[in-house]
């Protein structure tokens, strides 16, 4: 690997930016380690929470990602019909020693042609129709296939980024930032997933519902598409 | 509490970027609320993280918070001598139903003036320090003090914006906003706190000591002029 390690987590509009700025927590107390968010240009991108966060690069000034890591988020559908977004996310995967995303950035390293017959996950609600692109969909909160590692959805991302700690330096180091960022969770209630007890079954049935009813379309598109060049 | 509700997040340089990004994630799902990031001016804000965030509002054009909320960072220790951001968490205050902080935000309440003799958490490293205020440290994870709710370290904005939701609506929106966000943490060690089994007791030390040393003048500093002020 080279030193420095270089990082690059793609930022796009209506991005879920706890999957992009949990994980960039993390990575910030990697040592000897360089984060870019890139972007097509500088300008501030909005996110999903209402606010904007600044790309530090560009598609043409990032350097070839060690890690390249794509976050999910609605907008992370929205990739399927950029091309220049998809060939960054390809070229850049080529050369990178590690592949990943979190929650619905699975569905754009899908898109550009990553994930066939790979093991991967995503947010819980998007997580079936991977398979349309020939994934195969697992629940696990951080999945590892090879050099695809992939995390669940949004705040999984910290799970991730400590399991790519571990990964990239030692478990030390893994456990050094853990303490730091004093993630010893304490939710209040047992409601994280549809399988945990006190889960909210009707959103459950009704976030999956809407998720299928919107973005189904979107993928069968992009599968086809990637087919056909393919 | 006025609808739409008002959150004011304080936005500075050098704030530890997950301690705002993880609350504002479970703010976003609030129903009918509104969320400010407010600094002095619009410019781009440097995180600790490598990049900036856009503020939303300047200190003129934020509205009067029903919830104020001010993240950390050692940027949080520079709000000290920055008369202009004291004077607007102390003013925002006044006016606001809730009073809250993550990580080392409570010492920026704090020399705001507004936890004399208060129950309030912080990072575990500079929870210590907050005596010097004549606050009262406390070792949870979420303290609750009246209307006043602070967060422990960095990772906790998470559980503190889930305690809100339920506080500000119930505990159904609680429960339905950590599965959307697919909160059900697996850590990948026992390592989160001082007090965690895996805890590294060689970082515990040298932390603590670091930031004893950068930090304590600072606030002898801030609270002395706070005595002398009152």
């Amino acid at each position: 690997m080279s030193a420095p390690l270089q990082i690059v987590a793609l930022l796009f509009p209506n991005v879920t930016q706890l999957d992009l700025t949990g994980p960039a927590q993390v990575f910030s107390q990697f040592p000897d380690a360089e984060v870019h968010f890139a972007w097509r240009d500088r300008n501030p991108v909005p996110t999903d929470s209402g606010f904007s966060i600044v790309p530090t690069a560009t598609f043409l000034e990032a350097p070839q990602a060690d890690l390249l890591f794509v976050p999910g988020g609605a907008g992370a559908f929205e990739l399927f019909e950029d091309d220049a977004a998809l060939s960054f996310i390809a070229e850049q995967a080529a050369g990178a020693q590690f592949v990943t995303s979190v929650c619905t950035g699975s569905f754009a390293l899908a898109a550009a042609g990553l994930l066939n017959g790979k093991r991967a996950t995503s947010h819980w609600a998007s997580l079936h129709m991977l398979e349309d692109f020939g994934a195969v969909p697992v629940r696990e909160r951080v999945a590892r296939d090879g050099h695809i590692i992939t995390g669940a959805g949004i705040s999984s991302g910290i799970d991730f980024a400590l399991a790519l700690a571990a990964e990239l330096y030692d478990d030390r180091m893994a456990r050094q930032i853990q303490l730091y960022i004093e993630y010893d969770p304490a939710p209040p209630f047992d409601a994280g997933s549809p399988f945990r007890p006190e889960a909210d079954q009707q959103s459950v049935k009704e976030r999956i519902a809407s998720v299928t009813e919107h973005r189904s379309p979107m993928v069968a598109r992009a599968a086809q598409r990637l087919r056909t060049e393919s």
